[in-house]
């Protein structure tokens, strides 16, 4: 199988019905917030567009759905308060998206132009003054640092009592570091240019191993007063699919297809990401491959030829169908965490169906 | 008079003295996160090292020195409190002025090299894969959003009960989204390629207005207890100051002495910055002058006569004296708001003090 092309695993509906009450109270916050914003700045509008076009352009909502769950886990009833913290989140992987693709020079995101290129874009088009490609950056990271700001703010102001909402702060606040640094550790596993299986999987650990399942369950839990025992099956649920949600994105990164990841497909191997599919691809590799390999790895001016060779190279060194295998043992980790007395029927069903929204997810 | 050559104005030493104790608190709050950081994400180190070099290049400490004056001014005494919400706002800056430095491309910040010029620079000497100025970009980029997210953590574990906490950062939070407006303001301008004196006012009372002056004494304030109507007579002396601090700032951006400002003194002029000096020029400078200033404002390649010419120019337009004039009316403004008996003594003669040091500096 060289290309993913499965029909996208869906949330379940129930799940969809919490995406959707997100994404209404996530809109109804930003109106409020570009109203007040543009009363003090005139002219900032744009900056609030932009957002706007980004979260409105697509995703699942699997951070403010997590979120929900680890609420609804600890007993509570889905209420405003609990949907403005997991609008937060959303804001978040906002921020997290747009500075992202900066930095990897992706001109793609959820199947439209990512936000500098967006920005560039209305640069060509409004026929502005001096580089469209540095107007284009300076708007993203722009973007970026207000949704930043903004997430904070719709978690201060979902409404919690000070005892729930301070240590719910403080648990967010760890997770945000870590995307940043994971970031930053991908980033610099690149440009070094080597990076073996281990430190691989610490980047996605770091990464996405508790910024999309663990940290947003977490943070919901807290939020709905979860004792320790809760947050501890959460996290024996939420670590290991969060790893599986990385690799999955890294192999969607290589092998997915483009009218459906809403992606290029060849940009994880022009910036030449340290992935976990690529360690093992290097380790696995016969020499003349893996020369070849470590050679093109980071170029951004690879010919198609040669991408085409380099996932040929990846998958026939059986690092496709290895880190495939590990996808699926981690989901067996994260479903057997389910059997914990500790959850709620209903949410332990929902928690188990989103095991294979997000590692069997085409886009 | 050609450059600004005058020593720079120091801080009064009683400033310096609070500057040098939220310097030690600051150093001690990263130290501290710089150990959790690196226990958590392994690498990461580098982020530290690069806030801690731009904290350590210098700076004024402005904004820490008005938030604690506002809090003494409130009537509460100086404690480690205090000083540690003091150093969020410092770190708030580092966030903006690394930022700010990529968005402007300008690689030169307080004599040593911006965030993202340092990153190239390292890529370089390390030898790493890839493009440089990419790498140098992401440094940038995750160092700044790193330092917003410190900064925030600083104020909030700064130690002050909830009931005084809670309404400092809404006010911070007004503040920092005020920094992101006016910064896109500013960069829209730019690129847009005109804006009127107003326009331009409006951009440096948002950008600096309440960011430097303002907006600090009011946190410091607010957590030590302020009535409204103290808070009114620091609006009244911090509005004006803050934007003659940026008035200062343009001026300095053109004419200031490089190895006293420590910045590029031609980046302004290429960026097409449209400071309110430009906008004074533009409309007063004859028609063919005009002409020549506008088709060069903004343009990268200027050459250094082109630049030499421009600044002519502006100083022989009137729109140096004009700019000056209004710096010195503003001054005149923040100095007769500290007339009001809400004002303990010895604050009052401080805040007097720091309107020379803000209005008269050279860096």
């Amino acid at each position: 199988m060289r290309e993913v092309r499965a029909d996208p695993v869906p949330l379940p509906p129930a799940c969809r019905v919490l995406a959707h009450r997100v994404e209404a109270e996530l809109a109804a916050f930003l109106r409020v917030q570009r109203r007040e914003g543009v009363a003090r700045a005139p002219g900032v509008e744009n900056l609030f567009d932009e957002i706007e076009r980004v979260v409105g352009s697509g995703g699942k909502r699997l951070r403010p759905v997590f979120c929900c769950l680890g609420y609804l886990a600890a007993g509570s009833e889905t209420g405003q308060e609990i949907l403005r913290a997991a609008a937060a989140l959303e804001l978040l992987h906002t921020f997290a998206i747009v500075h992202d693709d900066v930095m990897d020079g992706s001109a793609v995101r959820r199947g439209a132009p990512s936000s500098w290129a967006h920005f560039r874009t209305r640069h060509r088009r409004l026929g502005l003054r001096g580089d469209p490609a540095a107007y284009g950056i300076s708007g993203a990271i722009l973007a970026g640092d207000l949704a930043l700001i903004l997430a904070d703010r719709a978690l201060m102001a979902s409404g919690f009592p000070a005892e729930r909402l301070h240590p719910a702060v403080g648990r967010y606040d760890r997770m945000r570091t870590e995307v940043v640094a994971g970031q930053y550790l991908d980033v610099a596993a690149a440009h070094r240019g080597t990076a073996g299986e281990e430190a691989a999987r610490r980047v996605a650990a770091l990464k996405s191993g508790q910024y999309t399942v663990e940290g947003p369950l977490h943070i919901g839990a807290i939020l709905g007063g979860a004792p320790e025992a809760l947050l501890e099956v959460l996290s024996s649920y939420g670590l290991p699919l969060g790893e599986a949600f990385q690799l999955r994105d890294d192999v969607l990164g290589v092998f997915g297809d483009p009218s459906v990841t809403g992606k290029d497909r060849d940009s994880d191997l022009r910036e030449g990401k340290r992935t976990v599919l690529v360690a093992l691809a290097v380790a696995a590799a016969g020499p003349e491959d893996r020369v070849f390999l470590e050679e093109r790895l980071g170029r951004p001016d690879l010919a198609a030829a040669e991408v085409e060779r380099m996932r040929s190279i990846i998958e026939g060194s059986g690092a496709l169908a290895a880190t495939q295998a590990l996808i699926a043992e981690l989901a067996d980790r994260a479903r057997s965490a389910l059997a914990a007395d500790v959850l709620p029927g209903g949410v332990r069903v929902l928690l188990e169906g989103l095991v294979e929204t997000v590692t069997l997810r085409s886009r």
